[in-house]
């Protein structure tokens, strides 16, 4: 398994050296089985297919443009504007997918969501006191984002009043100086820790930011992959006033290697037509100078699936979702058939969508622990403090089901199982 | 003609500003003929047949990594080494083509050129006192990189002895508390103003770098594109040191849609492995954090070019240099007959190479001749001082040759040159 984001030592203090860590004993130990990488299953990548689509875009752009044939190609292949050249085709399947109903000028093509991330922390974070609000612990890319600008994130607990802790981590952050400015949030299936969060989280969430005049950064990279539950709706669709900028990609539904993804302005930002369209301009300005646009190669084979699939995803990924499904109940199973003397001590959440779970021991599981487990135990597994914004410990660990086949996940279990075994059988010995 | 780089107004102050001012010209008049852009002419783009050579990346890239062929397409689909893919077949082709041969392991593929400037800034620019020294005027990409970054650019005047210049403009940001760090240039056909560096000046840059230990920013998107005279090394290849970061780009050999560059970087900085390794750490890391990798399928396709032409883009472009060159000669033609009556007043270079030449005319040319030459004489032109440091007045104009056909380019040349005249009339009139 590679490194997905980070491919060397660095920084050792911060949780993007402890990410490099983790990248570098899956490098030691390639033969571990890997429950640590969030990639998506091969089963249905059909990127030799997907290319075959893009002369449907092409002759879709020349159509919309009145160009000819040879014409659009050629646009296609120059530089093209910084917001992208597929927001008509992106906005169809929101509203097909997500029921998210959006006018396609506020959309910018990025260069996968990341980017999207990495401009919007610097466009909301221009004074040396902003900072964001995260939940600890957090994905690890809007903790590099904002490493990258220089930008603090200000931490929140997730257990317990999530309302009441938001407020908590603003107050706090208002105490010492701070101007908290963007609220980065995975409503859906969160990663690491694969919570759905509530409606009255969701609509509470909405109020506390329009009455502090924070910017919600809405990421939503799993939202298509439910396997049970109701969806709920996103943050961007319920939100009146202008506060929630909605990012999505096609890394998950499609593949990794298009580096697609798009953000979605508000149409108004609390409540300013005028400040939502100096905040587009800010944005694209910063894009022009980090990826000038996003590949129309990239942008075009995307708009060719999109185009041969009627608007919407869904049917392309509903056999993923299966499989996803069953990697999901193959990984609780195992837990069960494999924690079945521990059941008082170890614990599992049960994930309604998303690529992970995260098992609960009656320990700390540190970093040292994770490469305990893949030397002598041959499984690679993600401490959830690997993600803590705080480095405080945690009992926690974040198996992703998503890329190993399903026997290799029953396999997978049980040595992470055995590890957990020989661990207890320590700490009573040594009692 | 659309906005190449950014879209909307924005910092009016700056020559960002400036830029988007032009670009608006632009959207205002379409139907003018443009010598603005610096696009690639379309002609020899094959886009349709560039992405059938996809498979014969995929089996190479199966082969080099003892793949089978579905598993080589789905590792291309996949999230990737931040480094890249492509790395040995651009080593190969920067042997073959540039006469630089280098370790591929010093090879960063990102997404365009502008990513590797954006990365290189960070990377080095880490102090509040860092800058960057650039000749004036200098291409908007840097410019956009270092506003992104807060970082202070000095200026290097170009008229009379450039390394006096150089040290001058040094000792200016030392006295003033400021610690140039970075020297950014475009050694061969210059954008805007399409020069080509002596070697006695770049040999004597390298000098000046080592001494100073300032780290250089070679980028080199135009060099293949040579008409006539002797090719000059690069500024990397002459690097005995480790002072020299080399940037290219396949947007002007094969298109601007692919957005894939790199960055070469020197085996040792000032002599040190140790710290070669960890700034390419650090870029890394940085990459992970804007685009994660650069997109595999681009990659992929010119991947799989470079593979279909043995290694060498020569033979590919050599149709498309051929064009330029018309092209060149066209407008330098054009500019012979139209200025006829004015070669005492309106002079102009004959670049060797690239795609921009320079007039000078006998009287400052500003943002807002720019403008009157799109509304009242229907030409786009490029005022030198829009790619100004300085923001002073400036008597000369950019006239990009690469887009426009020829015909296009005698009746804008003569469209230009009915603005000049004018000019001079109402000039004599008003003395």
């Amino acid at each position: 398994m590679k490194a997905m984001y980070v491919e060397e030592a660095l920084r050792p203090e911060s949780n993007l050296g402890v990410m490099n860590f983790l990248n570098e004993i899956a490098e030691r130990y390639p033969k571990a089985i890997s429950f640590a990488s969030g990639r998506p299953a091969e089963d249905f990548f059909s990127l030799e297919q997907w290319l075959s689509s893009v002369p449907h875009f092409v002759e879709h752009y020349a159509f919309r443009n009145q160009l000819s044939r040879r014409a659009s190609w050629n646009k296609i292949s120059q530089y093209g504007q910084t917001k992208g050249i597929i927001a008509d085709l992106i906005a169809n399947q929101l509203a097909a997918d997500e029921d998210i109903h959006c006018d396609e000028e506020r959309i910018i093509v990025t260069a996968g969501c990341q980017e999207a991330m990495d401009l919007c922390v610097g466009a909301v974070c221009r004074n040396p006191n902003d900072t964001i609000l995260a939940i600890d612990p957090s994905y690890i890319g809007i903790t590099g984002a904002a490493a990258r600008h220089g930008v603090r994130i200000n931490p929140v607990r997730r257990d317990g009043d999530l309302l009441a802790n938001i407020a908590e981590a603003y107050s706090f952050a208002e105490a010492g100086g701070e101007r908290p400015r963007l609220l980065y949030l995975v409503p859906t299936f969160d990663n690491p820790t694969g919570t759905d969060m509530s409606n009255d989280e969701r609509t509470g969430l909405l109020h506390f930011a329009i009455e502090k005049k924070i910017l919600i950064l809405e990421d939503n990279p799993y939202g298509m992959i439910r396997f049970d539950g109701e969806r709920l709706p996103s943050l961007y669709e319920q939100d009146n006033d202008g506060c929630v900028i909605y990012c999505g990609t096609f890394s998950k539904t499609l593949c990794p290697a298009l580096r697609v993804g798009f953000m979605l302005l508000p149409n108004k930002i609390f409540g300013s037509h005028a400040d939502a369209t100096s905040f587009g301009a800010v944005l694209l300005e910063a894009k022009s100078f980090v990826t000038v646009n996003t590949s129309q190669i990239c942008q075009a084979v995307v708009g060719g699936v999109l185009l041969a699939e009627n608007g919407s995803l869904k049917r392309l990924i509903t056999p993923a979702v299966e499989l996803y499904r069953h990697k999901r109940d193959r990984m609780l199973q195992s837990l069960c058939d494999h924690f079945s003397d521990n059941r008082q001590d170890v614990k599992w959440n049960v994930p309604s969508g998303g690529f992970f779970l995260v098992v609960t021991l009656p320990f700390a599981f540190s970093m040292e622990d994770a490469e305990i487990c893949a030397r002598e135990y041959n499984v690679l597994v993600m401490p959830v403090a690997s993600f803590s914004l705080t480095q405080r410990l945690d009992t926690r660990v974040r198996l992703s089901f998503s890329y190993a086949t399903q026997e290799v996940i029953e396999q997978g279990v049980y040595r992470f199982s055995r590890f957990v075994h020989d661990r207890l059988l320590q700490r009573s010995a040594s009692v």
